[in-house]
């Protein structure tokens, strides 16, 4: 199946903004958490049904309600109706191939981004779909599959650690976004150390798996490249972004992370650079290798071929061939034969291939 | 015959305006459809003569005009009059070589583009064009041969299906554009799905037809490509109109689109990318198929060249040679050779070339 | 001598402004034709004295005229004195090396352009530059030899073909700029053709010269690029431009012909990728080429050297050499050669290089 | 461990603005120097107490605040709430992984670039990090060790040479930023030598190291672009910047190392295009060499296999073989065999290959 | 030493604005010309000492102050307190590797540029900085070395040719820069027509000098390139310059003077390019070569080595070997060996490789 490219083309003929889910389904079941929080108070549960989260919509506090599991598409469509979301944006929720980006609207914003890892396993950089939805008063969020990505963010609001606590949904969004991109960060770290440490295997021993991992590197890497770039456009756009929804204070911290983002694409178009490099070197080193190949060949056989020709005219049976009848022949036959051996030798040296 | 470029290069002389229908007839007859519809009533039916359908260029109802076939120059002419087509409009739709555009008129607005599908048999893209007027009041496609391509779309009208019925003329023709858009999706997906599959025939078996393979899949992108980014620039030209023919409702859709396209279009270079990375991979394969050959030549010349030499010298008819009258002469050959033979292998183990 | 660049590097140290001839003279003869219009009337002639054309310039009727020949300096002065036109206009028409160009002065606009055809003798795009003094009331085109190129304009006009004689000089313009990019558009389709026949041969018989007539081709693209480039930034900035002397009505008919000369740029691009594509192919069958024959020998090789050694090894004197003289030694012999070219067989086979 | 790309991947989870020192300890003490002048008087220092610079903070006198090592965090974090910077700022000048760039606050600029030398020991560029952060009274400056790169700007200060003294804190910014610029530009014409100097070891004598060489070469100059680069942007946007902080007078100063900055850019760009054209030589040299050595191996094989062959044919022991009663066969034979040998070598010469 | 990068990098540390010599001194005596003019008068001369030329700077003629020779750093000083000039001007003035730009100051303008020559005898590129500033009332021109490049400027003074001497300063500057950029025509046609040239050596005789010739012209061209950008854009800016220093009427000439250096940047684009394209018939034409050596050695190979097996059996001293008995062993000996040798002839035939 497409891994680089899936989208609702198998949907062809659907009406837009119907609700298809488009994936592979990762979870059985549908969560729902929620955590309400201000500056003094912290609640934290499970939801049993969606349109329980309407509350939550008209409190001023901070409301941060997670879905896992993307399969139940009435879930998703009530969840739609409570908080009065675009059917587009249902759509896109539940397309998870859909492209990173930002969208505005007019009380509310969209984010769609990946969450990336690197599994250890099939050496494989895998992606998986969150979207974000940033109202005044609460922040939804919908993942794939249960995952422990946020824990540390919830951790901090549990903790009053830091200034989250004390700050809107905007830097709630920004705290999640900065996680993800944390997480960028460190596959990139990772793979960057598998690609830094190839070279010495394509100077050493450059065999033919080495050149599959080079490529099978760079494969991922352009998978990674699919899903970082568009989300730098999305960070950027989110930084320059000018409405109620966006407090000035939280604008550093988003620029700081467009800074992070920016510079984790230029470090894969740096590390693609490099995978590039590997495989030229890797292609001179087989060029060299059979350089060298072919000088054994021709060495042995430009001295012993003239050799064996001059054997084979001494093992001819002409009647009368003066040469074998003289006592000293034979050991002048080995002196003609080393001194041809020992000027090929010169001539090879001097050509500098031995 | 040229079948990436082909304009109206044959009709050099000719005024501008001039109808000329340029490209492969691909029907017999012209068939005219139309559908008029607003929120409470629907009529379908065939039209026989093509100024019948002035009469609802006047009606507030959402009217529209499909044509099947551009060979009668005639009937597009008539529409032309029957519509107040400009004449350049009405020669950009009978030329099928055209660019995919978007223009705005004073009362209307055209719109070209290329509907996309995968021929299995001939393994190309073939592209057809669809041309669209947009008016106030009805919207005209023309298209090269009948197809059921928005048969979708008919059927939601038919069905009251999603909010087709109950908006105009723009959500119409967005509708259209996403048919062909979720066209475009559907043949990435089948592509990429073969083009990501080659992977394992260029490391498995790297013969020419695996090269052709990847050369011609190479071509067909290309094509698909020159179709699909002049697309990109109408949509988006078209997502950011800003006059009285697209409604602010719209507006989203077609950025959701702009999205689509702009994603398709992304994965189009990807697989580009993927493809050339295909080709190195298959001429570092061939390189090393190369290297293994000479190996083994090298080897065999190596070891037996000369050992055949050493037989050659006891193959000479000297008179005086006097290891050929030592009793365990032949024997010591043997071991000679035997101990050649082995160095040889050992220096290729030491070499890696066993 | 330089073909892709030249200009007016020969003539350092001259003031701006001096009237050189910079390239091949292709006409003996200085040619002046004049055609004068209105909806109404026409009247068609040729020139004597150039001076004479200023009569025309105070006149409201269209007028044309045509200089064919650019080696008689002195009358091109005189065209510059009289329709008043600025000494690096004159310079630039004189030098057939000019960039295409669109300069907008007081009361005209500077036009410089390339007329292009495919020479099927020398297998060459030869270029030739046509200049254009859009005036109020005039037009001058200056060609560098007499062509029957603008004849079918010249037919319409004429015949009354088309808008042309209700429209001004504006559209006279235009439809002479038409002409000129249908050219490129037939030369693009010419070449086009040749291009995608190439890939045939590319893959049949990857001969020296099938990789001579893809580079001959690329330079050829090559060359033609250099000229439409910067023609198509021409037609993109006239279609922009803001000024008495282009009309609204003509805005359409420039802005088509903008997406023509687009078209045609982005069909030169796809072309090279094309080329491109063509010599990775050559080379990829070249080595697979070599990888036959590499095949071939190793086969001969391996199989024969070491039975010529066996050979060898029962064509010593030895003395004692008990085999010889077994009656069956030779069938045993011959059993042992066949045995051995058999398992070399066998080894190739699995190899696959069989 | 990763060199191209550190950052703060490490920490995932943590809250934004926690202070981590991200990068390697290079220093153990914590060294914190003050020069603090106007046009008058010169004051110079060490500070025992981070906090007693806050003194200097409302001074008008020119202070500028050196802090060697930045493991310290606890005295980071004193310096962020003498000079109140933001928690972003301090987290920023601990990550020595941090991208160059320039950040405008409220009432001071923070910058951050790399500063870079080149180990002759391992060949490597070695960039280090600096940090400044000019207010309207202050320059606080950060290094990863102590270092005397500013010390002729010290003593520019101690002599009041050049316009130092008699200007403020921004021209006192810029004379540090220059020298760490002179310093890319010191090191660039270093590596540039190498690199012109490598072209004639790849045209001489085209060993494996060479490319070695050419490739380590290469990684060291995308090492140093990924430092240079956003530090253009960020000199570039600091000569744009319009606020209280760069006055008037030290604009000029800026848009010169701007000028500076970018033609270093550019260096680095034409000597990684001089790098590839280096390993294309190099290729091409790789297999000019082959070539060399298939010749020799072909002329060679192509004479003397045929000759063996002659020989073997009179080797053979046929009871009936004529030639080999005929009193001159022997010389016959030998003048067959040269003239093969001088039709083989006319041949040969004839294709070049001698 | 490096010739692709040469800048202060030497001078690390010094002041901004000290002023330094960098480059290679190429004149050992400073001229100070001057050649003072309006419409009607003409004063020429040369200057004893710089401070005499404070007196031009005041009257309202035209004054050009033209200095050979930049290494004595007191008159330099001179002419900066003299004209009034900012230090960073002299410092640039100084510096022989300052990347071409133009600057504006109050009330004058700094252009800095580099003057082109072709070496024949070292077939290298030779740039030499050109410095300009254009006040209000005069012009300075500060060049390495004396050379009469400008000398058909002074001619054209002198002898009142064109309109030099009715126009003022900028226009002054104007034919000055055009001069440099009709030499830099100059050099890129003579370039050309070698590089044109090369295409018949790459195809005919593709020796390794073939290779070395393209490439030090592609260094050539990197270097010609590395000057004349920066070039085009500092010509760009002083187009679209707005200040009193440059009249209305010089805007078409400077409009002119870019498209020109337009026009050559891009030749020199399509030169480089054009010299990749034969690099890559190089190469594939040594691949090519390669293939015909290695059929020659595989047809030898193939043919004779399976005849010298079978010669190699009847050589054989095996007592009991029939075939050697039979009256007409010997010939059929012959004709098996003569019909093994026409098969493999027709096989290679069919191969094609004959």
């Amino acid at each position: 199946m497409a891994r680089f490219f899936k989208n609702r083309g198998a949907n062809r003929g659907l009406a837009p903004g119907s609700l298809v889910f488009i994936g592979q389904q990762k979870t059985d079941t549908l969560r729902v958490r929620v955590i309400d929080y201000d500056g003094a108070k912290l609640e934290e549960g499970e939801l049993q049904e969606i349109r329980q989260g309407g509350a939550y919509k008209k409190t001023q506090t901070v409301t941060w309600i997670n879905v896992d599991g993307l399969h139940d598409l009435e879930a998703i469509r009530e969840v739609g109706t409570t908080f009065g979301l675009h059917p587009l944006v249902l759509e896109d929720i539940l397309n998870t191939g859909q492209r990173p980006k930002v969208e505005e609207f007019d009380d509310y914003l969209f984010i769609c981004l990946k969450m990336i890892h690197f599994d250890e396993a099939s050496q494989r950089v895998v992606a998986e779909q969150l979207s974000m939805v940033l109202g005044e008063t609460f922040l939804l969020t919908f993942q794939e599959r249960p995952g422990d990505v946020f824990e540390p963010v919830r951790e901090r609001i549990r903790k009053q650690k830091g200034r989250i606590r004390a700050s809107g949904i905007d830097y709630l969004g920004y705290a999640l976004l900065d996680t993800i991109v944390d997480n960028y960060i460190y596959v990139i770290e990772r793979l960057g150390e598998q690609i830094e440490d190839m070279e010495a295997a394509v100077l050493g021993d450059p065999t033919p798996s080495v050149m599959e991992n080079i490529n099978s590197m760079k494969r991922e890497m352009a998978y990674f490249r699919k899903s970082i770039r568009p989300a730098r456009e999305a960070i950027v756009k989110l930084a320059k972004m000018d409405n109620g929804l966006i407090k000035t204070d939280t604008v550093p911290f988003l620029k700081d992370l467009e800074d992070l983002v920016t510079q984790a694409t230029e470090a894969i178009d740096t590390y693609r650079d490099m995978l590039s490099d590997h495989l030229n070197m890797y292609n001179s080193a087989v060029s060299n290798r059979m350089n060298d190949i072919m000088k054994v060949l021709t060495i042995f056989a430009a001295i012993f071929i003239p050799l064996t020709f001059i054997a084979g005219i001494y093992g001819t049976n002409f009647e009368y061939l003066p040469e074998l009848h003289y006592k000293y022949s034979y050991f002048v036959f080995w002196g003609v034969m080393i001194a041809v051996a020992g000027i090929m030798l010169a001539y090879f040296k001097r050509k500098n291939w031995l």
